[in-house]
């Protein structure tokens, strides 16, 4: 097998995702029953050291906001978060709402897709020919009742460890941000983690953030697509060295964590189809790395503990998320 | 004033309530535009010192499920929440979804009351005679579009730092559970804190988590009233000291916090219209502190990193939240 | 075939249900494409002559209430509308909400199922073993998209026509109501067309009501198991009288339009697995047939011009409506 | 009072609309306890004339769809409908549900703004200055729980009757479809009623159909700022005209009724301001006016039975609707 060839065959994605498949199946490394994949590879020891990595007691939120002004356009009913008021203060000083000695409240609601900002996938986010992480059929796993195996409520304490960004547009870019298009080769991932030193080695159990600059331009420019759009981000041929890197979960801050247009002249997420069903990689996107990068450029540190729980959501084959850095 | 008086006139909450007010108010403390009250408590050395007791690794999530076998009977509106999916295994397993080279995708949405399952209530959740937190009129503060001054958004990353469970139930009854109605008392915190040992120590900054054992009886035997009925809580007069101790949040494993029925006869949760609005305290309910609790019980340690980042919702007075206790 | 057998074995649901399917299949009546079933009998000669029987003018709405207070208990995830608010007249007289001259506004939003209330059946919501209407593949019907070959969308214009009202309740009992479980036969339907009169014959086109005083009920003593426990309503032994008289479409005053508990020992609505996917019958739900009912005993006119159309939601399987009776 | 003043003064929306709610206000013309404004112009005689007018038994449904690709832009947090699957015929042949006996089903679920398609406003959609239909205060009608008074319950019964189309676009313009920013005025209505003949006569009890040809465009050309942008409509001069000809409500196959940009330098739907809390008119809005004007100029007759209930939407400030038009 080549690892990363030197060229990919533009017209044969189902083909390259298949050797890709083949190459880095992780299915059955952690049982038959397994629901968490490559989060295993967090453990007791690596959440002592990341919490060791705390000096400053300087703590990063890396959402983005969830409202109406999101960049969800519609794309298989994706919308931005409609958020309601089941009441409020103008009621309260109006008409007392019914309660006594003078306390009023508000109360509110949302209605939203779960991948609408800030999140994680689940492991029952992606298939690959019909067949979800660990060679379970699709169609046992995911029905109209949510996932039925890896919801992603069973990963609910497990990723909170030790946090590396890798800041691909510094790393790359005088200005910080990488060109719509850009495929982030394993060259690449180690060019910048040599530059940045040791802080920022990758392995084992580690919780990967990469840093492309695409939301710092939407939040300059506008969305501008996006959502779905053209945008920096991994390259299919960094399919295995996300395998053996024995990361436990990645994270960007584009909308489709590889890049886009994607390698193939007819495709749709083709590293998607290799990492999330075959790796069992839990991925990250829409996150908001900005303000952490600036920290971790100042002070040359680039770990950092990490703790970015998804939503208890039964079933749920996607979460918003609130990852918190904590240097 | 009298901290806490031997008896509450139970015929006179709103006298109550305007004395506890008017004693424990910290409006202005942290300036006319603060969004935060007491979280701003929580400072970067206490956030080290935090991180600082993390010890084996071991994480707990405090979250309970987000699903429709949740305790919300639709008062005011508060339902369980309703989790659809978009696409699914079954679908990409009977016709392809229209993807390329045999990738599948399952996706979802959620429709939920912020305030349905494990929370935080936000500054805007509750108002006194009117008045918001920090003295802004209520009805300039939350409107239609929600809390447009103190929304949850503010607080996205700052509710990190040194948790302690009082653990109240294991405390006072054999059985760990205190009985529906029971109102815990200065007395009680503070004979709690003695005996549970100097992990237990409470002070500014501090996230300190209350358990009663409800929720330990609504896993055995359903929910019963777990909403909105009665519980254990605190009492009406715990108010001084939730001030004096500046403490940055609280959280229980009840449904409303304080003690219900409310000591008063004709009364609706005064100890909220006392602490969020006037105090600034930011109020967590509906967690899961069981398996913490067993564990901090077997190794006499009730101390350790918390992060329960609420989601960066714009203009939210609430928000689920996943909990995650590293000791 | 004996049509309606004098004995069903209740052990055996499976058999009477491919029986009576074969018997009164109607797949290829109306062509390969069909999308409308029985609706097809419905014609411009049969709607003018509906029209005709407008005599004095007093119009019924036959729709139950759309709220928090409705009969679901999340059967399914079926739970009741939550309707909120975008804005309000508290905000208006507060704010001004940011509009010129002195208008203010108030605009609302609902998340509902579209069978909580008062609805239509399409005809993608049964399936006989995963067959739809017209003998197609349910799988190829309805995906996570919706309804994609018969959707309710395209009855949006059909349901106008004939309604004749079978008050069974009032035929059958002197207080007006069927007990639970009464499984009303061909021979209380002929008995009771003939009691009412002429007005009340039942044949090709026509839209039939059939009360049972199952919500009569209701609004006097609470829902009590209303959505899906126990209610007198249509026999399976009915199926064939339901294919021959041709009528368009039928409803009732309950939840599941036939009796319940079911008329074998294992048993799910197998009524609905012959009528809807077989006989191509569009089926009416919740509806309340009180008012209408208490005029029709007192001008012995049991026919009405009757206007109750689907919502025009692409891809539904169902529908709340607001049926209208004109006398 | 000038009813329709040769020059609007377009610095002076204010001014004008004081006088014309001074003008054409109905305040208590139906009792303090009015919750149905000029619906109660409707009669029963009004109503059997209606029926008479169905000749042919040709019915049309006068909606627009209700789904993802509707006009809807997140203006005031206004979304499309999502519309999602609880149950599917993938999953029903995948694994049967849980079903005894064969019997699969569908089920869904939907999120939408009351007034994202094709609706009534209600009379507690709009206010002049802080007041309501029937001179109400807003804040005592539409509250965070709804609209407490005029709810469009209200009128779930009342609205069948005549229905006269004037098709402004094809009396005006050749090809049917008015221009953007074309402000039709009493004159145009009038000779528009002259032209199309008697059957066009619009008087007491009417239910008004005003098409212009936006939305002829829309399904041509795509939606291009079909809600809320520019559009063809009626101006504010007709409030005298929908005063003085005691219409019981009005429709039109535009977002917003009245012309825009409206017609005056800084203003926002002016005529809404007049007519709804004013005159208590009940409007219809983004109606498909298309195939019923199509057969009306064909056979030369403007009315028709027309059946256009709401939504029986406990405190609803608007409703989905399906026009029915039947001639």
């Amino acid at each position: 097998m080549v690892e990363h060839p030197a060229h990919l065959d533009r017209t044969d994605p189902a083909g390259h995702i298949a050797a890709a498949a083949a190459a880095y199946r992780n299915w059955g490394r952690w049982g038959e029953d397994d629901r968490l994949g490559t989060l295993n590879f967090i453990d007791d020891a690596r959440r002592v050291a990341a919490a060791a990595l705390v000096q400053r007691g300087a703590a990063f939120s890396l959402s983005q906001p969830f409202d109406m002004n999101g960049p969800q356009q519609g794309w298989r009913r994706r919308t931005n978060p409609v958020h309601t008021m089941l009441d409020t203060g103008t009621d309260a000083v109006a008409n007392g709402q019914g309660f006594p000695h003078g306390i009023g409240g508000a109360d509110d609601v949302i209605a939203m897709p779960l991948q609408c900002s800030t999140q994680w996938d689940g492991l029952g986010h992606i298939f690959d020919r019909g067949t979800a992480w660990n060679g379970r059929p699709a169609d046992r796993v995911v029905t109209s009742e949510g996932d039925l195996v890896t919801g992603i409520e069973h990963a609910v304490d497990r990723i909170v460890g030790r946090g590396v960004l890798l800041d691909m547009g510094r790393h790359l870019r005088p200005d910080g941000e990488l060109p719509d298009g850009y495929a982030i080769t394993v060259e690449d991932l180690e060019s910048c983690i040599a530059a940045q030193g040791p802080t920022s080695r990758v392995g084992r159990g580690d919780l990967v953030l990469v840093r492309t600059g695409r939301y710092t331009r939407a939040k300059r420019e506008g969305w501008n697509g996006y959502a779905g759009g053209p945008s920096a981000g991994l390259s299919f041929t960094t399919a295995g060295w996300l395998h053996r890197t024995e990361i436990a979960a990645i994270a960007t801050d584009t909308w489709g964590f590889e890049v886009r247009p994607n390698e193939f002249d007819d495709a749709f997420q083709p590293l998607h189809q290799v990492v999330i069903p075959n790796i069992g990689l839990t991925v990250g996107e829409m996150w908001d790395l900005d303000d952490l990068a600036e920290d971790c450029a100042a002070d040359g540190r680039f770990e950092f503990l990490l703790t970015a729980a998804p939503l208890r959501i039964t079933g749920a084959v996607g979460s918003p998320v609130t990852p918190i850095a904590l240097k």
